[in-house]
């Protein structure tokens, strides 16, 4: 049941089910969904500092698991079980949507391989390939896009950093002016 | 002159001079200090939206010329002519400190060598490798500075991300709760 829930639902309103509503646990569990609790920090919800401070513990207690190997709902979306809007794909990366958009473009890549690289905090030197084939691809998807002229790559790794699902993925952004801090 | 001048001073309070009080403009603009005039909606500073859009504007005009292959103040870093706090150094990669952190740790990860990157925008597939070995290496610096639990990297590429030197260039973030959207 779970594989026919909406991303955009579970991404979305995951967090802001009570423990006891949340049909899809053992689902949830399975696909690594509990990663979806992303603090209410980062999300700018109307929440009370405390509903944010629990939601932030919970994040990092989910965290815990965050480099078991499980599968993440991104597996489903490079296997095309879940559906996704692609800007760009090769044979080693994937590129879609983000379902939440911080800006006008806000664009996902990701390698479709995982091979360890649940957050950029694990990659190795043995790694640098494909890292920089994603690096490569945000430049192709900005293109794409029409976004040259200012676009931001941000990569989260870890739930201070406000990592919600683990499997490297680097976010594009543009269209619109950017502020700085960044977060 | 302008290579005596500490490099926080030009970043800093370049912007904050009027054009009659800047003493280093023909040095500044053969080290393409231009960029400097970083658009102050990029920096949280109490100015009014109408001096925010002043410089978002001149940070744009300056971008004009951004591609230029003029060197920038990275280079006076990278050959040691202008002081930085260095974290990591290889053949290829200079990592040192941001001197306007936005974060406990805020480390700044560059190629000795720009061959064209002076954006991530101009990146092209024969950059596979150093694009790779940079984010290895910003990787790199989050376990020497002890972030590994979270960290975020930023890349900005033309003004309206705010990118303030023209040679491609990685904020590595971490020691705080970082937030969501990233600017």
């Amino acid at each position: 049941m779970a594989a026919t829930v909406p991303f955009s639902f579970l991404r979305n309103y995951w967090p802001l089910l009570s423990a006891s509503s949340r049909p899809f646990v053992v689902k949830a569990h399975n696909l690594n969904f509990s990663k979806f609790v992303v603090p209410l920090q980062c999300r700018r919800l109307p929440f009370s500092a405390s509903a944010s401070n629990n939601e932030q513990a919970a994040a990092k207690a989910a965290a815990v698991n965050a480099n078991s190997g499980a599968p993440t709902i991104f597996d489903k979306i490079i296997n095309k079980e879940i559906p996704s809007s692609i800007v760009y794909e090769d044979e080693k990366v994937l590129a879609f949507r983000d379902i939440s958009p911080q800006a006008p473009v806000h664009v996902l890549v990701i390698p479709k391989f995982r091979d360890g690289l649940t957050e950029l905090g694990k990659a190795e030197a043995r790694h640098g390939e494909i890292l920089g084939e994603l690096l490569h691809a945000a430049k192709i998807v900005a293109e794409k896009e029409g976004i040259l002229d200012g676009f931001r790559v941000v990569i989260n790794s870890g739930p201070t950093a406000c990592q919600s699902v683990y499997h490297l993925h680097l976010h594009v952004l543009g269209g619109r002016q950017m502020n700085w801090p960044p977060g």
